[in-house]
């Protein structure tokens, strides 16, 4: 069942949209708790929305320091995206959509082109121009139909207006949060202790994911409180100021990221549930520049891990809160590198090749 | 303890080299089976050989047709080769060696250099110029120093006349073996049942690996028969058709493979304890060409997984092996298709973009 968060409408999992039909809110699954025995995390996630798997989730989480780094980038695809499109995937088939239509930076373009892929579900992805050319090429390889616009927010509009198809954005779409989730569920499993956990927020579905599993997991007796979550955001591309303490790591005068090309979105449907979330349990969002982000890239590529580089952003955030938190902080490495490195990029050169 | 296969001479996991002092023959690990309690699969990998991680193995197995897809490309930079890497990066440390020397296609290069980082050992890979342009940037993003020569079997000779440092070859480590048999271990481990396995053979190290992992649980009483386990090779590089029946699988007239870049290796030094294995458990070796390579990596694109042609190259085989045996067949996807998609290649576009 979806459930509307503010007017608390319910509609079954194959209403075709994503937003309420009275107030207008983005939509979440609602879990019933009297469905589910005590302390048994694996059903908050309904078997019944699993029909398309690529073998997404149970990424490896290591030990790097005061860090645990949750591996996001191991999944099919090369991006967390993936664990969102499977469920998403999954809701097409149960409500039968032949077309479904995705806006992306990137990542979860991709995810969905290759979950549609494996349920038959046909698909069109809608990116900036300006994404990098592997992610568009990859975007295409799994026979999606690329639409590319100029800007990411351009690339939100432009889906949202198409009609040829059931709008499945992840930036609204109710299961691509329980596909978040999941990793929160992960994490308490892996019965490793931390004390925080810094997250990217662009559409903010990892964030809002991370918040819903956690609270559902006090309510089912499993932990006792929500961990702090941060935020972490891109020069020139935070949402979360206005609602709350923001700490620069280093953005220049009126920079906007390039590197970060994952966190490049503004117009963020979700925002006042993610604001409203970040002024309970985050004591600040991060911002982090092109050149924190360079030097964690080269960092993390130094230990071995190929990641891109707003998953560099993130452990670059890590790094500042592990200073001021005592226990260990958790890092998602969301996406995988490895669709950049053939590509000559100046700047990412500067810091890597 | 490593042990020659030939004339039994046993040494000391440090011990330097990765041939026998007596008969030059490659050494493999001796298991001692009187320190293992019954059924006690974990144990046949010691525990203090494992001093390196990034996360590697436990990669998904997931369903298709009457396939299981084991997805190897999950591995933290992209291929099976990590499982390897992770233990000899290990006995790097265990001996104390400060340089390490590796020759490769591209993929074991990478993983030695993301696990010689991660351990804080130097490294100098030799690779094929021709490499995909992609492979070779990774390698030198993990801070390695790649040196590139003429063809791969060039690079394995110059790497072995390198004396800047230890040679830790994959092509000869004995630990290198032992990550592969890993695999062997988690089919097993899966409970699911299937009646044959795929294998690429350029150097050979999966193939030996598996039929070690599967030979040593026969020996633990876990199963009872090994399974039957068929070679894969590129169309000109096959160095099994002499010891074994060959069936093509549309190689041209004198063709030799582009597209399964990790397969063009002729020099290999384990060659008569693979051919010797093949002769017992491999009703065949098959050959597969670029065009039947091409054709199974669009197939394989269209369900969602984004592989590498090496593998989409064992995916063929497989579908031929599917047609004579009633079973299941077991199929690892080796490679990630992410370290391409950037790169433009009029013979890979041909294909899939």
């Amino acid at each position: 069942m979806l459930k509307c968060p503010k007017c608390g409408l319910e509609v079954d999992v194959s209403f075709i949209k994503h937003t309420c039909s009275k107030c207008g809110e983005p939509l979440l699954l609602e879990v019933d708790f009297e469905k589910i025995a005590e302390r048994d995390i694996e059903s908050l996630i309904p078997g019944e929305l699993k029909k398309v798997t690529l073998g997404e989730g149970r990424t490896p989480l290591i030990d790097y320091r005061r860090f645990l780094l949750k591996l996001e980038f191991l999944n099919p695809t090369g991006s967390f995206k993936d664990r969102g499109a499977a469920l998403t995937a999954s809701r097409a088939l149960i409500a039968g959509w032949k077309t479904v239509i995705e806006d992306s930076s990137g990542n979860a373009g991709i995810a969905t082109a290759a979950y549609s892929a494996r349920a038959g579900v046909k698909v069109k992805v809608y990116a900036p121009a300006d994404a990098p050319a592997g992610k568009l090429r990859l975007i295409r390889a799994f026979g999606a139909e690329l639409k590319t616009v100029r800007t990411r927010d351009e690339a939100h509009k432009a889906a949202l207006n198409d009609q040829s198809g059931v709008y499945v954005g992840h930036v609204v779409e109710p299961l691509f949060i329980e596909g978040m989730k999941d990793i929160a569920l992960e994490l308490v499993n892996s019965k490793k202790r931390f004390e925080a956990i810094v997250a990217p927020v662009a559409s903010g579905t990892l964030f809002l994911g991370l918040y819903k599993g956690f609270k559902e997991l006090v309510k089912l007796g499993v932990i006792d409180e929500i961990p702090t979550l941060i935020p972490v955001e891109a020069c020139g591309y935070t949402k979360l100021s206005k609602y709350l303490k923001s700490i620069s790591l280093t953005c220049g005068e009126n920079e906007r990221s390039i590197l970060a090309d994952a966190l490049r979105l503004t117009i963020v449907p979700r925002l006042h549930q993610i604001a409203e979330i970040a002024r309970e349990v985050s004591p600040y969002t991060l911002t982090v520049g092109d050149e924190t982000i360079g030097e964690a890239l080269r960092e993390l590529y130094s230990i071995g891990l190929p990641v891109e580089p707003s998953s560099a952003a993130v452990y670059a955030a890590a790094k500042y809160v592990a200073k001021e938190f005592s226990g260990n902080v958790v890092v998602p490495l969301t996406g995988s590198g490895l669709k950049y490195v053939p590509m000559p990029n100046e700047l990412l050169d500067r810091y890597l090749f």
